[in-house]
């Protein structure tokens, strides 16, 4: 037996309690929860064959009632003894994407956000449309291409046509982008024609994620009109690898900002859920960007019952995301798009400056959330590395 | 042991042998294939557990090898002795989703469908965007609602302004339409980041359906911008249950029309994959479109080549559709909108008239193509009926 020490200011203390879904050295993929500097097997300390399968997604369809009974039995293990063969470091292990994916559904929730990506691919109307402020405005992504923190991502290919050209031409990207997002897990799904209303949102939704939706700008900007972005996005979206509980976020949920027109009854709930969570993106090792999750104009809780409210199906395994967080300062943006005005506004990096992604750049985004007694709590961070095309002669 | 009788005028003789996912009284969904009026349980026939699966993929990430050599098995019994445990009446057994869907992406390649479109939803520009002769426009689908035939579609509530509201109100689609589109379903995956070219098309896709992409063109028209639609067409889409194999549908392979201009080399190919199909609309039991599919500018080999031209994997189980087949005749056109004229101009329907799709309403889809030697394959058909809306006092 053994018992696991926590560092006094780890942002995976008792509070937190991600799931994960990681394989020690020559192991199968399996479920773990992470604490402190360890990785708990839970298979083996729960002796539950629920968390020896390679995705979440079994135990998240048991439901709230289940998620918070487990969640009393870790804790208990996390301060008590517990058997050996079921603690890895944290450093000796590899995650895996801890979810099958069913479907993924973007939002476009933060308004600074979609005010500046109106006024720089539509520079000629109003930059917010006229349904922004009625609805979390979403598109369906592609669920595939869904991958865990540390995939490479392969520098996309596609057509590109900037103003001054007659014609598209093809080739690899070169206005490769960030999108700082956090991700939204379903795990008790709901029924074909039913719909989740914003007060069913903790019954529905296991937890949440940092996500990064890689995008192509040259790519998005020439085909999405009129049925919005597909390989601008579809190559890659990346995701944290530690699945933080909704139940660890209670002390980070606040009121989202006014919304002003008031939402139809069906956006409307009495539960809070902004949601006070800090990003910081970084470039090569250097912080550009610290985007606000509190500023977000749409909850997830209304994200959610907007999605469902035509009585498609939630199932267990889908993942929304939020859109682009960005704040009102500069330095909150949380696109390279926004950050840079379009590319003409280089940013320092270092002792270098950048506007879009270069081959060999390194993306870091992590977050972090208030926690009980003023402490914090991680969700570590969604990271990867920009390699070159390899499709740019077809 | 039994033999199998094939009307001579079957529309799924020994040249189509589609295959579905069927069960009968009592017993589990396991794998078919339809001859005449007959399914055969390929695990009884053939012996392999493949066959016991509840949906076709399994079998289809075999890949195209094996799909050759199962059709020539399966030509063989059909015209042979049989165990005859292993067939049934087509009229006795239920069928079910015949494949798990991994992503959906709907296109938009029929010039007609996106010109009417464009004129419809756009009357102050250009009908046809800048780049819709460059590529495929498309986007990403919901997955989870892709339905078989036969099931119930429920009429979806969501947001709906007419341009003399101020505001949205929020209610049961009044525009509730169709789309009458062809689906291919890829078998054999490609890796994330290659791509695969117009001509290994018939090395990835196992097969085709008919799909009916139902459309809520009230919420589509005040939500598309401007990120494509959603709750518009999140809430159903449907799929006959019969997959015919790309295997029997060599005697439809024809040119495209002329793409003009000619696409960039990612899109171009030797082989032919424009295919000669004819569909039929039922309205209630009356014909009352009959959209041709070798009218259709983009083919699905281009379709796919472009969804993978950014690195973005192929899996077995995509589902690509169409996009609304329109001819450029009046009785040609796919969908409700272009056929009503945005519900200006009522069709005859029996002795009454409609605009858009009333609750009761029974919408059947059908397609057929030409086979060796003069006669005519089937896809059989995708039918549904409306129920009333269940979510409009939310």
């Amino acid at each position: 037996m053994t018992t696991i020490n926590i560092p006094a200011d780890s942002l995976f203390g008792l509070d937190n309690l991600p799931y994960g879904v990681f394989s020690p050295a020559g192991g199968a993929p399996r479920v773990g929860v992470r604490v402190g500097d360890s990785v708990i097997d839970l298979a083996v300390a729960l002796g539950d064959s629920v968390f020896s399968e390679p995705t979440l997604n079994a135990f998240m369809a048991q439901g709230r009632d289940r998620w918070v009974s487990v969640r009393n039995q870790i804790s208990e293990l996390a301060t008590g003894e517990i058997p050996s063969d079921a603690v890895f470091s944290s450093d000796s292990v590899e995650m895996h994407l801890p979810i099958a994916v069913a479907d993924y559904v973007d939002f476009y929730a933060s308004e600074n956000h979609a005010t500046n990506l109106g006024r720089l691919f539509r520079p000629d109307s109003a930059p917010l449309m006229p349904n922004w402020k009625h609805l979390p405005v979403g598109y369906h992504g592609r669920s595939s291409t869904v991958v865990v923190s540390g995939t490479d991502i392969i520098r996309p290919c596609g057509q590109r046509k900037s103003p001054d050209q007659a014609n598209p031409d093809f080739g690899p990207s070169r206005r490769l982008d960030i999108e700082a997002e956090m991700g939204f897990i379903v795990g008790t799904p709901s029924k074909m024609g039913d719909s989740i209303t914003p007060d069913e949102f903790a019954d529905h939704v296991f937890g949440a994620v940092v996500v990064n939706d890689w995008s192509a700008r040259d790519i998005q900007a020439w085909e999405y009109v009129p049925l919005g972005p597909n390989l601008g996005k579809s190559f890659a979206t990346s995701i944290s690898p530690w699945v933080v509980p909704l139940l660890a976020l209670e002390a980070a949920r606040i009121d989202t900002p006014v919304q002003d027109p008031e939402p139809l009854p069906y956006l409307r709930g009495e539960e809070k859920w902004g949601l006070d969570i800090d990003l910081a993106v970084e470039w090569n090792g250097h912080v550009v960007s610290r985007p606000p999750y509190a500023q977000m104009y749409w909850s997830p809780a209304q994200m959610l019952a907007h999605t469902t409210i035509n009585g498609a199906v939630a199932s267990t395994g889908d993942l929304f995301a939020s859109g682009t967080i960005s704040g009102p300062e500069k330095n909150q943006r949380g696109a390279f798009i926004e950050l840079t005005w379009g590319g003409k506004e280089p940013v320092a990096v270092g002792d270098e400056t950048r506007t879009f992604l270069e081959d060999g750049d390194v993306i870091s985004i992590s977050a972090t959330a208030p926690a009980a007694g003023g402490s914090r709590i991680g969700f570590g961070e969604v990271s990867a590395r920009i390699l070159p095309a390899t499709q740019a002669d077809r």
